[in-house]
């Protein structure tokens, strides 16, 4: 019975895992269909986001069903309350991915990122994908390691955010509100992304060391 | 024991209401320091947000040790899980009290919002309080008719965002580029605010009824 049940945790394990690849490439193609403005791949993304919010529905509800019949206690019941968390997490990211995509469908066929700015939202693109990358391994492999390494990819789309936000106030920006807005709301969705990737680390870290990372 | 351990959920539940309140006020406060530039408000808010958090803290650890020692199924099962979630949204709720107060005091001694807007800003203010508090009345009372009318909330609160966002794109916008991204944050973390109050009322819906409110 005992090993039917570490099968079925190992199978919660996998499915973040899955999750997380579906997020990273969600992020991977609303990225590219923001920069080239390519409205099928903008509505690929769009329509995957179901595909993410059906995953947790049916993570979530094994996850319940094992706590309810299996009643674990220790580091089971952390690993199953801490999936719980992930999932949300993973969803979220899914959501700031589609938010990212449905931008790019609003704003076809013009791209809503003006030139100037397409090189640090390539850049933020890339960040993205490495962070979430990295947090499927985090998750699969428990590696605490890679969990506090994520903090210093976090810096790094902080600072391209900032770069952002300091390139429309530097008194030579050109574009329309409607750009500022657009360019102001794609920033907070990476840096969001971001942050969720660090909350899973974070989750990961505790899970594996009991204890919270030091800042 | 039976007796002592729903005692522990009702206590549970009434941190919950706690952190609603707080949350509320938070946020009650935060909106009006935004519109009147008043530095002691925004440094308050701010500072009460580490109470929120630790209280989140404290909470789930409480949660986490019920579900440990008490192994509950069904219904108590539910009501623990439940709760871990909704703890999270009401942190987030506060976070986002803190931004709002944080731009606040970024912007002082001028006021972030410009005089045009102030109508709005005080009407999602308003809206986001009775929204909160409304939340607190459907974690206590399990008030699932209080948890549809939530969504009536939001739309209005998406109603006031989307005031905003046209309000910024009529043209005659004479405002800086500062303020139009102060506009279009505030506009998301009122917004998103609004958005974790109807997820809490969806988790309560639930938990009462075992299904999903149809939309």
């Amino acid at each position: 019975m005992r090993d039917t049940f570490h099968d079925a945790l190992d199978a919660i394990t996998q499915t973040l895992v899955d999750m997380a690849m579906l997020v990273k490439q969600a992020t991977k193609d609303a990225t590219t269909a923001l920069l080239t403005a390519d409205l099928a791949l903008a509505e690929k993304v769009i329509a995957q986001d179901d595909v993410i919010d059906e995953m947790q529905h049916e993570l979530d509800d094994r996850t319940m069903r094992l706590l309810a019949t299996q009643q674990p206690v220790a580091s089971d019941l952390r690993t199953l309350v801490t999936s719980l968390r992930m999932s949300a997490d993973l969803e979220r990211m899914g959501d700031l991915a589609h938010h990212i995509a449905k931008l790019a469908r609003m704003r076809y066929p013009n791209c809503a990122v003006p030139e100037e700015l397409r090189p640090a939202f390539t850049e933020m693109g890339v960040v993205a994908t490495r962070i979430i990358e990295k947090v499927g391994k985090v998750i699969d492999q428990h590696d605490s390691v890679g969990a506090i390494e994520l903090d210093q990819d976090d810096d790094e789309m902080d600072k391209l955010h900032h770069f952002l936000l300091t390139t429309m106030q530097n008194g030579q920006w050109p574009h329309s509100i409607e750009m500022t807005i657009d360019i102001t709301l794609l920033g907070r969705y990476y840096e969001r992304c971001a942050d969720h990737a660090v909350s899973i680390a974070k989750r990961v870290y505790f899970l594996v060391n009991g204890e919270y990372a030091t800042e």
